[in-house]
């Protein structure tokens, strides 16, 4: 799936700071960095990473997300890491037991959306790879998010929680309704082609003998009309569509070498 | 982000079969099989893998998804991989100039939704690690599906792409609506609670010489108790709080041993 453009300006709009708390593995950090970059994040803060940093396999694992890389803050504390932010959700997949909202993916992108047009600063805690955020890691929060995950099997990482939220908060940004391509289709042809191509096929199918119940021919014609026009074929497929029946149509006046020779064969 | 009950029954809804077409590492087949899983989708079909199957690295970075790993089936050709299918999307980061509708993953899932409602079988192609699927390929399908990412920066792995799609897929199903805990919040007390709170406070305050201007006094308590209010807070929580104001309020009432020595250390 990959298409970036080079030529496009890398866009540090606000977005959630994404906060790792004690990363153990450079490659997750990496990964994150990577799922953040697809979706417009770019403010990546860890605190007391492991193996410290810059780390060589956070690098690998980046995949050229170097943007996000190169602004990595690096923080001793959770709380100095989120000094600057008025929103903090704190990402989990197991329940807590403490007086905090649970919200899902959607209702905490939009939170955060709003606040962020109002000029405030968020961001969205995850925990260690083996046993997420402690309990007053947790508490800091204004409230935990989790992912409505199959209870029979939850079991996502770091770098998949944090692709998951950053596509969500992009979805609920104008960014997150365009595509980055829609493939320019076509117009389909004005009608008339369509039914040209129709009264085409008509005229050879009556030639051919199709129609040998006459009381049924109409019926025979409105199904393959509807058939026809569900396609929405454009200008060049019906030429090439009118190309393919009059082939069909003509084969009796050549010579076919193929079929000779299977004839033969047999 | 673990937190899978292995009391639960794997549940096999109908969801979509996730086709790979000639994927290269077993890494990727496994982290496609684990993000499906998370999400409830367990049909992955594999259309000539490169290293055969079973794959002992796919079995590793499947993290335990061993249900979706046992009804792999792997297929010679593309057409006999999705010749039980009645709707097809392939996924896409590029544009391929093709006479293809383009919809991102919402619209995408809002329909194969709709068609396994109906009790047809859908299905989603993902080409392979170094150029996605051929021309050839989408042709087979209804339609392209591609990801809202940030042109600047589109690099998303086929198991970061499955994950999407299957995330994508159960939002729009009710399982989807159901978080996995809810962290069963206590009722915030009832308003007598909190209004005794408040008058404890306000006159312990009016003991300690707080109210300097009495004719600020009544905004200052209006003030006060909207902060109170908004905190919501359970009837554990406000005997927490007394306790706190009285402790306060008592503490000339006894020696206090590290003051004391603090100010002995002066």
């Amino acid at each position: 799936m990959a298409g970036t453009d080079s030529s496009q300006p890398i866009n540090y709009a606000p977005t959630p700071a994404i906060i790792l708390c004690e990363p153990q593995l450079g490659e997750n950090i990496g990964s994150a960095a990577r799922a953040m970059a697809n979706f417009g994040l770019w403010d990546l803060r860890l605190v007391r990473p492991r193996d410290g940093w810059p780390n060589e396999k956070a690098i690998v694992a980046a995949s050229k997300a170097d943007h996000v890389l190169e602004r990595v803050t690096v923080y001793e504390t959770l709380e100095e890491a989120i000094a600057d932010l008025t929103l903090v959700y704190a990402t989990t997949a197991r329940s807590r037991d403490m007086q905090k909202e649970v919200y899902g993916p959607e209702e905490a992108s939009a939170t955060m959306a709003t606040h962020i047009r109002k000029g405030e600063k968020v961001g969205l805690l995850f925990g260690r790879e083996r046993w997420g955020l402690l309990n007053d890691e947790v508490a800091l929060a204004d409230a935990i998010v989790t992912l409505p995950v199959e209870a029979a099997f939850a079991s996502l990482n770091i770098a998949q929680a944090v692709l998951l939220m950053s596509y969500e908060f992009r979805r609920t940004s104008e960014e997150g309704k365009a595509l980055p391509f829609g493939d320019g289709l076509h117009e389909p042809a004005p009608r008339n082609e369509l039914v040209g191509l129709m009264e085409h096929l008509e005229t050879v199918l009556e030639g051919s003998g199709f129609f040998t119940a006459p009381d049924k021919k109409p019926s025979v014609i409105t199904n393959l009309r509807t058939a026809l026009t569900r396609g929405r074929f454009t200008s060049q497929e019906i030429r090439t569509l009118r190309g393919v029946i009059s082939s069909i149509d003509r084969r009796h006046e050549r010579p076919n070498p193929n079929r000779q020779k299977s004839q033969k064969d047999e």
